[in-house]
């Protein structure tokens, strides 16, 4: 099974949980490994808690973690801090379905994380 | 295939060793993907080395890469910082089921990290 | 399905795009979850742009990110801070095949990092 969603980012740095997307796609899906997959170089997916303040420390945090500046792709285009985000995140997000429905902790929860928004994004979700 | 089994850890930051027990989990299976899974959101999984100088590296790593303060989360729960850790790791190890084995290098060992523990820990172990 | 082939990276830190040579492993593959895997602790796997500069860019990063000196392995091996780096970047990179093709955005390509090059390196790419 192969889908896909799109999601409209609305800052230049967002982090948005589509957990009930992805439940919506598996629908009918008894039992399989789910991967959520994000066809972007300056997005990625992660898989924790999602309320306002950890969402907005999960921004922090990578804004932290890589400097703005003293980047060669800058020259290129000016968003070589999004990229280095991008590569250590990764574009795919993995879970079990079991029983029909997406195997998640109580604070688990999906979440697309755009580092060089306000843009649309694709979300594949495949169950093998 | 789908089966979990429990670990306890003992220390509020710990990385345990569990490539036997995932070797166990997948006996009887001869090839295919090998997803590993945490359903918590303050512990993850990574696949490297493990001798008790890397262990100790690891968690020494993770300590330095979050700081501990300055989080909005630690208004709701003082653990923001192992929310944060858990979100680049992330909870998923996956790798090769080959001629009934896992497809491990020789110093490949998968290891659960534990950032807020110690805690009862489900590990959720799939082939597909 | 299950292939292997082998890349000679030339360079004590080096990221190489491995995409063309995945995208020959998944020849006559329909639609799947494709895992594209690295048997090695010192290595890891990242899905993103490449061009000279940013290239640069993501083998700088990485050496910002994990300090050289300071870790307990290194008594016993001095590459502690490759395989941390590896803890972090993880050995395998995920994306659908559709359509008999690997689903990757316009700027998307997998590269593979050696942190304690130069070296001969397994990739293992496996789609079910």
């Amino acid at each position: 099974m192969i889908k896909e969603f799109r999601i409209r980012t609305t800052k230049s740095r967002e982090v948005v949980d589509i957990t009930n997307r992805v439940s919506e796609c598996i629908k009918g899906v008894k039992e399989g490994i789910c991967m959520v997959y994000v066809p972007h170089a300056t997005a990625g997916l992660i898989i924790n808690e999602f309320e306002p303040n950890i969402a907005s420390d999960f921004v922090a945090f990578f804004e932290k973690l890589v400097p703005k500046a003293g980047w060669k792709h800058n020259v290129i285009d000016d968003n070589a801090e999004a990229h280095l985000k991008s590569g250590l995140v990764g574009p795919h997000a993995l879970m079990p379905v079991s029983e029909g429905r997406l195997v998640l902790g109580t604070w688990q929860r999906i979440i697309l994380c755009d580092f060089d928004g306000p843009r649309d994004r694709r979300v594949v979700v495949m169950v093998r």
